[in-house]
């Protein structure tokens, strides 16, 4: 938790930016309650809200707070322990000197939040709240609000639709949280540390023979440790062409490509986010050097573009243009740059977007709409794969802490598509492909902060990327 | 994951049992979905309704099933994955071929779920559904029955209350699970491995100056390494007297007792659960080892009159008067035993019951119903402070396993509350309590199967227990 004056500040801030886009009424957040595994009392780890954290930073379950945009009184609703609590949890501080160390003079019980609400709609004032994340603030907000389920927003909310719950305040957050604090910078680098140790961790572990889910248990016993766990479910496969591959049941083999993507999340909920790709054996073959190589080219050059005054769209698609470049001297694909650039050629390569926002969420703000925290006003999202699925395509200012985060796949299902439907005909070599279809995907990803005259990478200690370095650190 | 004929068998018991209760309609059994941490695609490591697993064993998200207790037909309801989605999570084996490993002959769309159930209801057949146990499951019965989330249950659903829910489809799930199968016996060893691996690798790492959650860390570095995780939040706490404290933010300091009460689920969703507390600096003293020594004595105690036909609420208040003779001798306690046993008073220094079932929860069931699970017809739960909390007290037979975890606790609030509420009056020696305010607590655990002719501890290596073997671990 930051001092008390980081939060008076951003709730000060918020209330400003309501009052200037004219908005009344008042500003309902629900903080998360606990969230079960099996049954009410065996729950997951416990992690708030991150909009919550960023104007609250209580980190305990079942709180809720109302800001009154017109009179500017702010409290904070929550129960204090009982006696019989006392002996479960041992004592605790009282709801009020837990408002207080965050500057909120006023709280109440948990149950009069209902009656604030309620008083509130009955004499036609606004009420704002970000749509819902979880489950059971879906029914929470619907409850207080008297709205359906769908009307407040269940939680595979669609990206950008936010018709129910307040588009002006999702905005005001947005554009508060996109520009990480210095407070938030040091979190974000003392977090990166801890995502670059479990990968060093990890590193150190891999070799034929190991299970993958020992190297995952390794990795994140580290997190577990000095943090609060992974900040997003550990990638580790030798099927690194399958982008979200959650199991890890199998040994690892020689000769194979082993992607590793994962992160740390700190005590303080920050996350870090890194991927990085080892050759099983220690060793790149020279046909996974060559291709490592223009992904290894192309994560250099993106992090070479980054500035204030660039779009994350202009650097996705000149990352692109470079990893073409490549794939051409490789004779995986042929023909103009430009055209291919234009038709999208390198989606099927690499159908996702070059990185993403990064903050209290691994994806920053994924809950308030995606096009709504990584796009512009004037930015519309494209369709083309691969640059259809960048979540971040602002032009950067400092602040913005994004990932680099290029890669090359295999894609035997999707190869086979383009080729039956006609796609990329005249620029994909399909022949010489076939004999890639064993090959697997490799992704390199660091996380970069934007700075006012470029760019660094957060994190005190860059992960080896070049591949003379890592096989260098594998022999260690 | 057990061969399919695991899961015919127990289908068709349950299908005989809800026949032979009278009953008629469908059983619909509506299965997990991801629990999102921060936003729909950041979620907690998925965790399946644990009776879906016992009776379909499908490790996935988002399926449901129905039974047809008329006709005996049984279809399971979820999605087969498209081409967008093999591009991310690679290529998946058929929902039909899913359903049919699992001995499932019919499979059919998620969204095909509603018309089945609302097909019945219009008909006036009845809907037999499990009280839910997450905040989705309790929007998808509500949704799918036209019923409120009252009515069909919210999570923090009051133990044993089933009004709405099937009471006959709990009392059939209830007596089907309480009675461990062989396979499942072994699951139940096997993680008891895990579990004793865990407390062995933590043990190792408790001297002075460690901070307890790095300790945490290591210890749940270990299950996730070869398991699903920890069954349980792990509490390791140099307030053992706090009996639910789930910070982990002091560092080890000398001369204290550290209580670790941790657990490992297996992949296949089996749970250990083993407590053990330990002096910091590797040497009881004198004061801790009276105290250790009697918690000791009742565990030993507990477990060797644990068989077939007594009830475990004797187990446990047979227990207390153990407990109580040892406190009487440290002149804690004083007068008459039988007295002190009718009068509760063991409660003030261990105010939970003894043990828990145990199986694909940690305690197992428990969003059936506490009383449900744990009370046969006839027993009713008693008010007073400890047997109160005692969650398991039916009639013992072989094939229940239960966990024997007997506590000393030394808490301020509630000896403050005692002496001046008049309770314990004339029992309780308060003014030698006085010097044990500082002492904390002391948990030892184990898990127990009953088997025909008495019971068995599970787990291949019995953590060390007896304070000379205790010391002799912690000096290696």
């Amino acid at each position: 938790m930051f001092d008390k004056t980081v939060y008076i500040r951003r709730r000060r801030t918020l209330l400003d930016s309501m009052r200037e886009k004219g908005q009344r009424g008042i500003i309902l957040f629900v903080g998360n309650v606990d969230a079960p595994a099996q049954y009410k009392d065996n729950c997951y780890n416990f992690r708030q809200d991150s909009s919550w954290l960023y104007y609250f930073g209580l980190d305990e379950p079942r709180y809720g707070a109302v800001i009154d945009i017109d009179s500017g009184e702010e409290v904070v609703f929550a129960d204090d322990v009982e006696i019989g609590d006392i002996i479960w949890m041992g004592p605790q501080p009282s709801v009020q000197s837990k408002a207080e160390s965050v500057g909120v003079s006023k709280s109440a019980p948990y149950g009069a939040l209902e009656g604030v609400v309620s008083k509130a709609l009955s004499i036609g004032r606004p009420v704002h709240f970000l749509p819902p994340s979880r489950y059971y603030n879906t029914m929470k907000l619907a409850s207080l609000t008297g709205l359906s389920h769908e009307a407040v927003g269940v939680v595979d909310f669609t990206a950008g639709k936010t018709e129910h719950a307040s588009r002006e305040l999702v905005e005001s957050v947005i554009a508060m949280r996109l520009i990480k604090e210095e407070c938030e910078i040091e979190e974000l680098d003392a977090v990166g540390a801890l995502g670059q140790e479990m990968h060093t961790v990890a590193r150190n572990a891999v070799k034929p023979g190991v299970l993958e889910q020992h190297i995952v248990g390794l990795m994140e016993g580290v997190t577990l440790s000095k943090g609060w766990g992974v900040s997003f479910a550990t990638i580790l496969s030798q099927h690194g062409e399958t982008l979200h591959n959650h199991l890890h049941d199998k040994i690892i083999e020689p000769g194979k490509l082993l992607v590793i993507d994962a992160g740390a999340e700190s005590n303080s909920h920050y996350a870090s986010d890194f991927t990085r790709t080892l050759p099983t054996g220690g060793k790149f073959t020279q046909k996974q050097r060559d291709v490592y190589q223009i992904v290894c080219d192309c994560n250099e050059f993106a992090f070479s573009i980054t500035r204030p005054g660039i779009t994350y769209r202009e650097v996705h698609i000149e990352t692109m243009r470079k990893m073409l470049e490549g794939l051409k001297a490789l004779d995986l694909v042929r023909g103009s740059i430009d055209d291919m650039v234009t038709e999208g050629i390198a989606g099927l390569f690499c159908p996702h977007g070059l990185g993403h926002n990064m903050g209290l969420d691994v994806h920053d703000m994924e809950d308030l709409g995606e096009n709504l925290v990584g796009y512009d006003p004037d930015q519309k999202r494209s369709s083309q794969l691969g640059l259809g699925s960048l979540r971040m395509a602002r032009k950067l200012v400092p602040g913005h802490v994004i990932t680099d985060e290029p890669g090359i796949y295999f894609i035997p299902a999707l190869i086979d598509k383009w080729k039956a439907e006609g796609t990329g005909k005249g620029f994909v070599n399909f022949d010489k492909l076939k004999s890639y279809y064993d090959f697997g995907g490799i992704r390199l990803e660091d996380d970069v902060l934007v700075t006012p005259d470029g760019a660094r990478r957060t994190g005190p200690n860059r992960l080896p990327i070049f591949p003379d370095d890592v096989e260098a650190a594998m022999a260690k």
